[in-house]
Protein backbone atom coordinates (compact mmCIF):
# COMPACT_ATOMS: atom_id res chain seq x y z
CA UNK A 1 0.00 0.00 0.00
CA UNK A 2 1.21 3.55 -0.81
CA UNK A 3 1.24 6.26 1.90
CA UNK A 4 -1.85 8.03 0.65
CA UNK A 5 -3.47 4.99 1.57
CA UNK A 6 -2.21 4.61 4.57
CA UNK A 7 -3.18 8.15 5.21
CA UNK A 8 -6.48 7.17 4.13
CA UNK A 9 -6.66 4.65 6.85
CA UNK A 10 -5.58 7.31 9.60
CA UNK A 11 -7.74 9.80 8.44
CA UNK A 12 -10.71 7.43 9.10
CA UNK A 13 -9.52 7.01 12.64
CA UNK A 14 -9.63 10.88 12.58
CA UNK A 15 -13.55 10.96 11.01
CA UNK A 16 -14.06 8.81 14.02
CA UNK A 17 -12.53 11.07 16.75
CA UNK A 18 -14.48 13.55 14.90
CA UNK A 19 -17.77 11.97 14.89
CA UNK A 20 -17.97 11.77 18.63
CA UNK A 21 -16.78 15.31 19.23
CA UNK A 22 -12.75 14.90 19.58
CA UNK A 23 -10.41 16.81 17.90
CA UNK A 24 -10.41 14.92 14.82
CA UNK A 25 -6.66 13.68 14.42
CA UNK A 26 -6.05 9.88 13.86
CA UNK A 27 -3.33 7.84 13.50
CA UNK A 28 -2.56 4.10 12.63
CA UNK A 29 0.82 2.05 13.02
CA UNK A 30 2.21 -0.13 10.31
CA UNK A 31 4.38 -3.06 10.41
CA UNK A 32 5.69 -5.08 7.32
CA UNK A 33 2.45 -3.80 5.62
CA UNK A 34 0.16 -4.49 8.31
CA UNK A 35 -1.97 -2.33 10.57
CA UNK A 36 -1.35 -3.02 13.72
CA UNK A 37 -2.81 -0.09 15.74
CA UNK A 38 -5.54 2.50 15.19
CA UNK A 39 -5.84 5.30 17.33
CA UNK A 40 -7.98 8.85 17.28
CA UNK A 41 -7.78 11.60 20.47
CA UNK A 42 -9.27 10.53 23.14
CA UNK A 43 -8.88 13.53 25.13
CA UNK A 44 -12.41 14.61 26.05
CA UNK A 45 -13.71 10.54 26.50
CA UNK A 46 -10.72 9.73 29.10
CA UNK A 47 -10.71 12.77 30.41
CA UNK A 48 -7.41 12.68 29.62
CA UNK A 49 -4.92 15.59 28.58
CA UNK A 50 -2.53 12.71 27.23
CA UNK A 51 -4.76 10.75 25.04
CA UNK A 52 -3.72 11.79 21.52
CA UNK A 53 -3.74 9.79 18.49
CA UNK A 54 -0.11 8.90 18.37
CA UNK A 55 0.32 8.08 22.43
CA UNK A 56 -2.54 5.90 22.10
CA UNK A 57 -1.23 4.23 18.63
CA UNK A 58 1.98 3.99 20.45
CA UNK A 59 1.07 1.77 23.62
CA UNK A 60 -1.28 -0.39 21.64
CA UNK A 61 1.64 -1.47 19.06
CA UNK A 62 4.12 -1.84 21.92
CA UNK A 63 1.39 -3.87 23.68
CA UNK A 64 0.82 -5.90 20.62
CA UNK A 65 4.41 -6.59 19.89
CA UNK A 66 5.83 -6.97 23.41
CA UNK A 67 8.28 -3.87 23.19
CA UNK A 68 9.20 -0.96 23.94
CA UNK A 69 10.70 0.08 20.93
CA UNK A 70 8.74 -0.04 17.31
CA UNK A 71 11.86 0.30 14.87
CA UNK A 72 10.43 -1.35 11.85
CA UNK A 73 7.29 0.41 12.24
CA UNK A 74 5.66 3.26 10.20
CA UNK A 75 3.57 5.94 12.60
CA UNK A 76 1.06 7.80 9.75
CA UNK A 77 -0.86 10.65 11.74
CA UNK A 78 -3.00 12.97 9.78
CA UNK A 79 -0.97 16.52 11.54
CA UNK A 80 1.85 17.20 12.56
CA UNK A 81 2.63 15.64 15.84
CA UNK A 82 2.65 18.06 18.75
CA UNK A 83 5.43 18.33 21.46
CA UNK A 84 4.10 16.00 23.68
CA UNK A 85 3.50 13.17 20.60
CA UNK A 86 7.11 14.37 19.43
CA UNK A 87 8.77 12.96 22.38
CA UNK A 88 6.81 10.05 22.50
CA UNK A 89 7.59 8.84 18.92
CA UNK A 90 11.42 9.75 20.07
CA UNK A 91 11.20 7.42 22.77
CA UNK A 92 9.47 4.87 20.68
CA UNK A 93 12.59 5.06 18.57
CA UNK A 94 10.00 4.65 15.28
CA UNK A 95 11.34 3.92 11.86
CA UNK A 96 9.32 5.87 9.95
CA UNK A 97 6.71 8.89 10.10
CA UNK A 98 4.57 10.09 8.05
CA UNK A 99 2.18 13.28 8.90
CA UNK A 100 -0.66 14.89 6.74
CA UNK A 101 -1.18 18.57 6.99
CA UNK A 102 1.52 20.85 9.35
CA UNK A 103 -0.01 22.80 12.33
CA UNK A 104 1.47 26.14 13.05
CA UNK A 105 -0.21 26.34 16.34
CA UNK A 106 0.57 23.46 18.43
CA UNK A 107 3.34 21.42 15.99
CA UNK A 108 6.55 20.39 17.62
CA UNK A 109 7.88 23.00 14.66
CA UNK A 110 6.62 25.51 16.55
CA UNK A 111 8.79 24.90 19.50
CA UNK A 112 12.06 23.18 17.85
CA UNK A 113 14.24 23.48 15.82
CA UNK A 114 16.33 20.64 16.79
CA UNK A 115 14.63 16.97 15.84
CA UNK A 116 13.13 15.89 18.62
CA UNK A 117 13.07 12.40 16.70
CA UNK A 118 15.40 9.41 17.06
CA UNK A 119 18.41 10.21 14.69
CA UNK A 120 17.57 6.98 13.01
CA UNK A 121 13.76 8.46 12.37
CA UNK A 122 12.83 9.11 8.76
CA UNK A 123 10.20 11.54 8.41
CA UNK A 124 7.74 12.80 5.61
CA UNK A 125 5.12 14.99 5.82
CA UNK A 126 2.59 16.45 3.52
CA UNK A 127 0.63 13.43 2.73
CA UNK A 128 -3.08 14.53 2.42
CA UNK A 129 -2.06 17.74 3.74
CA UNK A 130 -5.54 19.02 2.14
CA UNK A 131 -7.85 16.45 3.39
CA UNK A 132 -6.17 16.36 6.84
CA UNK A 133 -6.64 19.84 7.56
CA UNK A 134 -10.04 20.60 6.43
CA UNK A 135 -10.99 18.12 8.98
CA UNK A 136 -9.82 20.12 11.45
CA UNK A 137 -10.93 22.97 9.85
CA UNK A 138 -14.96 21.71 10.02
CA UNK A 139 -14.50 20.45 13.62
CA UNK A 140 -13.39 23.90 14.93
CA UNK A 141 -15.66 25.37 12.69
CA UNK A 142 -18.20 23.41 14.48
CA UNK A 143 -17.72 24.63 17.59
CA UNK A 144 -17.24 28.52 17.01
CA UNK B 1 3.78 20.87 53.61
CA UNK B 2 7.11 22.10 52.30
CA UNK B 3 8.61 21.90 48.49
CA UNK B 4 10.96 19.58 49.89
CA UNK B 5 8.94 17.55 51.98
CA UNK B 6 6.98 16.93 48.57
CA UNK B 7 9.96 16.53 47.00
CA UNK B 8 10.63 13.72 49.14
CA UNK B 9 7.24 12.36 48.59
CA UNK B 10 8.07 11.91 44.32
CA UNK B 11 11.68 10.75 45.55
CA UNK B 12 9.89 7.78 47.45
CA UNK B 13 8.73 6.90 44.22
CA UNK B 14 11.53 7.22 42.49
CA UNK B 15 13.58 4.72 45.08
CA UNK B 16 10.10 2.52 44.07
CA UNK B 17 11.43 2.57 40.44
CA UNK B 18 14.73 1.71 41.38
CA UNK B 19 13.55 -1.44 43.29
CA UNK B 20 12.14 -2.75 40.52
CA UNK B 21 15.03 -2.07 37.94
CA UNK B 22 13.14 1.01 35.98
CA UNK B 23 14.75 4.69 35.53
CA UNK B 24 14.26 6.09 38.73
CA UNK B 25 12.21 8.61 38.46
CA UNK B 26 8.93 9.84 40.46
CA UNK B 27 6.45 12.22 40.48
CA UNK B 28 3.30 13.29 42.61
CA UNK B 29 0.33 16.05 42.12
CA UNK B 30 -0.88 17.73 44.61
CA UNK B 31 -3.96 19.37 45.12
CA UNK B 32 -4.93 22.02 48.45
CA UNK B 33 -2.03 20.40 49.94
CA UNK B 34 -3.23 16.80 49.15
CA UNK B 35 -1.50 13.89 47.44
CA UNK B 36 -4.13 13.34 44.58
CA UNK B 37 -1.76 10.78 42.31
CA UNK B 38 1.80 8.68 42.74
CA UNK B 39 3.54 7.19 40.30
CA UNK B 40 7.06 6.32 39.00
CA UNK B 41 8.45 5.24 35.72
CA UNK B 42 6.72 1.81 34.06
CA UNK B 43 8.44 1.93 30.37
CA UNK B 44 9.85 -1.82 31.62
CA UNK B 45 6.89 -3.34 33.45
CA UNK B 46 4.71 -2.20 30.55
CA UNK B 47 6.62 -2.23 27.86
CA UNK B 48 5.38 1.09 26.98
CA UNK B 49 7.92 4.35 26.11
CA UNK B 50 5.18 6.67 27.06
CA UNK B 51 4.96 5.26 30.79
CA UNK B 52 6.80 7.62 31.93
CA UNK B 53 6.29 9.21 35.89
CA UNK B 54 4.83 12.49 34.99
CA UNK B 55 2.20 11.24 32.29
CA UNK B 56 1.15 8.47 34.56
CA UNK B 57 0.93 10.96 37.67
CA UNK B 58 -1.44 13.18 35.19
CA UNK B 59 -3.88 10.16 33.89
CA UNK B 60 -3.87 9.43 37.52
CA UNK B 61 -5.01 12.93 38.65
CA UNK B 62 -7.81 13.54 35.78
CA UNK B 63 -9.21 10.01 36.32
CA UNK B 64 -9.16 11.23 40.18
CA UNK B 65 -10.81 14.22 39.64
CA UNK B 66 -12.95 13.68 36.24
CA UNK B 67 -11.44 16.70 34.82
CA UNK B 68 -8.74 17.18 31.88
CA UNK B 69 -7.01 19.98 33.15
CA UNK B 70 -4.78 20.55 36.46
CA UNK B 71 -5.11 24.37 36.98
CA UNK B 72 -4.78 24.38 40.60
CA UNK B 73 -2.68 21.83 40.91
CA UNK B 74 1.39 21.53 41.84
CA UNK B 75 3.33 18.40 40.46
CA UNK B 76 6.63 17.15 41.95
CA UNK B 77 9.37 15.03 39.50
CA UNK B 78 12.59 14.51 40.36
CA UNK B 79 14.17 15.17 37.46
CA UNK B 80 13.70 17.73 34.60
CA UNK B 81 10.60 16.41 32.39
CA UNK B 82 11.87 15.24 29.26
CA UNK B 83 10.30 16.79 26.05
CA UNK B 84 7.09 14.22 25.65
CA UNK B 85 6.56 14.94 29.21
CA UNK B 86 6.69 18.89 28.92
CA UNK B 87 4.15 18.46 26.26
CA UNK B 88 2.03 16.71 28.61
CA UNK B 89 2.38 19.28 31.49
CA UNK B 90 1.62 21.86 28.72
CA UNK B 91 -1.97 19.95 27.71
CA UNK B 92 -2.96 19.23 31.29
CA UNK B 93 -2.43 23.25 31.98
CA UNK B 94 -1.05 22.49 35.75
CA UNK B 95 -0.76 25.54 38.06
CA UNK B 96 3.18 24.50 39.46
CA UNK B 97 5.10 22.61 37.99
CA UNK B 98 8.37 21.53 40.20
CA UNK B 99 11.24 19.66 39.32
CA UNK B 100 14.69 18.02 41.05
CA UNK B 101 17.61 17.53 39.27
CA UNK B 102 18.16 18.88 35.47
CA UNK B 103 18.46 16.87 33.14
CA UNK B 104 21.01 17.97 30.28
CA UNK B 105 20.40 14.76 28.05
CA UNK B 106 16.94 14.22 27.89
CA UNK B 107 15.39 17.37 29.47
CA UNK B 108 12.87 19.74 27.44
CA UNK B 109 15.69 22.22 28.09
CA UNK B 110 17.75 20.79 25.45
CA UNK B 111 15.17 21.25 22.50
CA UNK B 112 13.69 24.92 22.90
CA UNK B 113 14.34 27.98 24.45
CA UNK B 114 10.58 28.74 24.70
CA UNK B 115 8.67 27.67 27.66
CA UNK B 116 7.03 24.79 26.59
CA UNK B 117 4.80 24.98 29.47
CA UNK B 118 1.19 26.66 29.63
CA UNK B 119 1.65 30.63 30.19
CA UNK B 120 0.20 30.46 33.40
CA UNK B 121 2.28 27.37 34.83
CA UNK B 122 4.74 28.21 37.47
CA UNK B 123 8.11 26.96 37.17
CA UNK B 124 10.66 25.81 40.17
CA UNK B 125 13.62 23.51 39.56
CA UNK B 126 16.34 22.58 41.51
CA UNK B 127 14.61 20.53 44.96
CA UNK B 128 16.49 18.09 46.52
CA UNK B 129 18.61 17.99 43.16
CA UNK B 130 21.53 16.63 44.48
CA UNK B 131 19.40 13.32 46.03
CA UNK B 132 17.29 13.14 42.70
CA UNK B 133 20.42 13.06 40.91
CA UNK B 134 22.57 10.50 43.03
CA UNK B 135 19.96 7.83 42.28
CA UNK B 136 20.04 8.32 38.89
CA UNK B 137 23.77 8.04 39.05
CA UNK B 138 23.64 5.09 41.31
CA UNK B 139 20.58 3.54 38.65
CA UNK B 140 22.67 3.94 35.76
CA UNK B 141 26.32 3.05 37.64
CA UNK B 142 24.76 -0.18 38.41
CA UNK B 143 24.05 -1.27 34.74
CA UNK B 144 27.27 -0.46 33.62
Amino acid sequence: MTDEQYMRQALREAQNAFDIDEVPIGAIIVLKDKIIARAHNQVELLNDPTAHAEVLAITTACNYLGAKYLPEATLYVTIEPCLMCSGALHWSKLGRIVYGAPDDKNGYRKYTNISPFHPKTQLTGGILAEECAQLMKDFFKSKR
